[in-house]
């Protein structure tokens, strides 16, 4: 046993390879270079666990030092290799120009603010296509910090206690998803992991464990070092930043909807043919989603609300043009437990395809509070951005912007009462 | 983390240094080296888990093998030192002709028969002194090969999250023991061990993790190696084999207990003055115990029968002397889980010093079913031996002549009705 199978030590680089970041900023990043390479944001982070004030448990030249390592990092011949050569959705996804353009970029820090015990981390680039990359980097180093700060003063032994709490949490999440042969699901967990060795020990354990059902990983460096499926699609941003960048009327603003599927699916065709639904609600989605995209797309991402209530939707959305939903697919990936995946994958076993897409609870799964932590586009062309979600709750913005938004998609929170449940 | 902290490789060998046993097989190997270097002896291994077939799980063979491996180990020179220099109890307490007599000895093999499923291990040399030490040997030994076969066709996670059970258990202990800093113990747990590395990780542990509760180990090598004491006095074998030995009469008999307790005393003094009082019954040994004996030896181990009813007797007894008890000790050794050891501690707190000897809880704690294996002598020059206890389940010997040895120490088994509590 070791203590660097669970985390890095103190004072060492957190990043340690530029592919260590999800596989959807790559496939975003490659869309954004071709059609929107001109659109300026401004990225921020938030913690929305506001009872752990981040200030008390990083320090800000920590913090700096470890953005600061993971902005100079190049890609390797290696990983250039491993970027063009990828066509798991579809013959050589990147073309070129953008692994030209990705190679030799430079991308600038972000900058540290201290607001209400809470650092305010802003990308400075200004450019979308750069800004977009620091997410889940940003966030991978912040949870890995704030790790860092709960592990203070273990002894060595404490340290192999709390890794042998996740081992035995994953080994008893194994035995339950392994009991369900026809269940898939991929590590979504980047993001919110508790730390970079921990989620690479978690990616190992569950291929080695459930083959045929663990299908791949979020995480472009662990898919390249293992040989596994890099995944990834889309996620909100894409919506958010095409809704400020058509900021012009409402009709404009809705317009920017079906605008970004229309983009995806040019670029991308039927490989990468999965859509997040929620960015301003589902009730919308689906009235923009005309037939003939219900048809050629392959189906549906769940990030927020009444996961069942969502599949049934989806069910009678599709029932409702004759399509058989046996050939479409929902993907899961709102705060997942094993019990939870059985649970909606005997729901609709049969009825639809279903996989899941598995973060915190994989990743970070120590028992120990986790952060609640995002980095959303607040601003494109200087437009502030709003992500309402099937969850109001979880709705992000300006409060004016919000009810905006609300009004331009037609969104009524009352449909979306959904209570997550705690656990 | 590694396979090899868990248990060592199928084919490699178990017992890597003579020292690797309990420390009382030197303690007690002084004494009959010095007061009964000619009495013969026959030890018998005996699995008393019958629902555990070991010829099912252990191969002859390789068993055979792992005991040549043990014969042939010879202390090496920092181990003699090790021995020499050993003064925890009293100053030299290994004169040099034991010593000598240790470095030079040559061990016979124990012979292997299968019969009932079980492998009857019976050892061969003869002389007391040399049959006694393969004891706790034979039991690691045993013990891990069976250990061995149940990892049989594990995969290497597997093999990890069943360490982490191991880990996530001890963790446990060491929070409960930890809020009573008053509660002290030590490491029995060779011979029931699941693995030679885990009570070697199992020690460290408790070492760093329990300072000033955790007192030392039984396995000298262990104490050895991390500087911890040695824990060990004396077992049933003296109190048996000086029975056989003194097999005149029933007057010769009972007079072999006196004995076995005053040479003891004679060789090492107050230093190792604990004794065993449940070889032929404890109300027979508080009769034997003499008020002299009372006042100068340190206290009793607690082996068989009800814990508490024992401290209660104890107490009794010195106080019927009037002797304070808060100045004697009871080392409870008996099946002891953290639970336990912390209700005797409170339950017996202030009125006499209690320790604890824990042993398979500590050093197989993985869940899994242990067995109950035995190394016993059964003969003594010619003369079948038995044990009784406080608990009558667990005499061993020979019918007849546990009756007869029932009848010579007036021992009544309704004395002795305690089912203890199968965890």
């Amino acid at each position: 046993m070791n203590f660097n199978s669970l985390i890095f030590r103190s004072g060492e680089p957190i990043i340690r390879s530029t592919l260590d970041m999800d596989f959807y900023k790559f496939t975003m990043g490659r869309v954004i270079w071709e059609k929107y390479p001109g659109v300026h944001t401004v990225f921020q982070m938030m913690n929305r666990t506001k009872s752990v004030r981040l200030v008390e448990h990083i320090d800000k030249g920590e913090l700096s030092e470890q953005l600061e390592h993971c902005r100079i990092l190049k890609p390797t011949i290696s990983e250039m290799h491993y970027l063009r050569g990828t066509n798991e959705y579809s013959e050589r996804m990147f073309p070129e120009g953008y692994l030209s353009y990705y190679k030799d970029r430079t991308l600038s820090l972000p900058s540290i603010d201290i607001k209400d015990g809470q650092y305010d981390v802003r990308t400075t680039d200004g450019l979308w296509l750069k800004d977009s990359e620091w997410e889940t980097k940003v966030l991978a180093i912040t949870n890995e910090l704030y790790s860092r700060s709960l592990l203070k003063g273990y002894s060595r032994f404490q340290l192999e206690a709390m890794q042998a709490r996740g081992q035995v949490r994953l080994d008893a999440d194994i035995r339950l998803l392994r009991k369900h042969p026809g269940l898939t699901l991929s590590d979504f967990g980047s993001r919110r992991r508790f730390s970079a060795l921990w989620q690479e020990y978690v990616v190992q354990v569950m291929a080695a464990e459930l083959p045929g059902q663990f299908l791949g990983t979020s995480n472009t460096y662990l898919a390249m070092k293992y040989g596994l499926m890099p995944i990834g699609t889309s996620a909100h941003e894409m919506y958010m930043v095409l809704a400020g960048m058509m900021n012009e009327s409402d009709d404009s603003i809705r317009a920017s909807h079906r605008r970004m599927l229309t983009d995806w699916y040019d670029v991308y065709g039927p490989g990468l043919s999965i859509a997040l639904t929620d960015t301003f609600g589902t009730e919308f989605f689906f009235n923009d989603f005309i037939e003939e995209m219900a048809h050629k797309w392959k189906g549906f991402r769940h990030d927020s609300g009444d996961p069942i209530k969502f599949g049934e939707r989806v069910l009678r959305f599709y029932r409702e043009l004759g399509i058989d939903a046996r050939e479409k697919m929902i993907v899961f990936s709102d705060g997942l437990d094993a019990q939870t995946m059985v649970k909606l994958y005997l729901h609709f076993e049969g009825r639809i395809r279903v996989t899941f897409g598995w973060g915190t609870n994989l990743t970070n799964n120590f028992g120990l509070l986790t952060l609640s932590l995002v980095m959303k586009a607040i601003l494109a062309n200087g437009v502030p951005l709003v992500k309402l979600s099937d969850n109001p709750a979880k709705a992000t913005g300006l409060p004016e912007q919000i009810k905006r938004i609300m009004a331009v998609f037609g969104y009524h929170p009352e449909l979306y009462s959904y209570v997550p449940c705690i656990r």
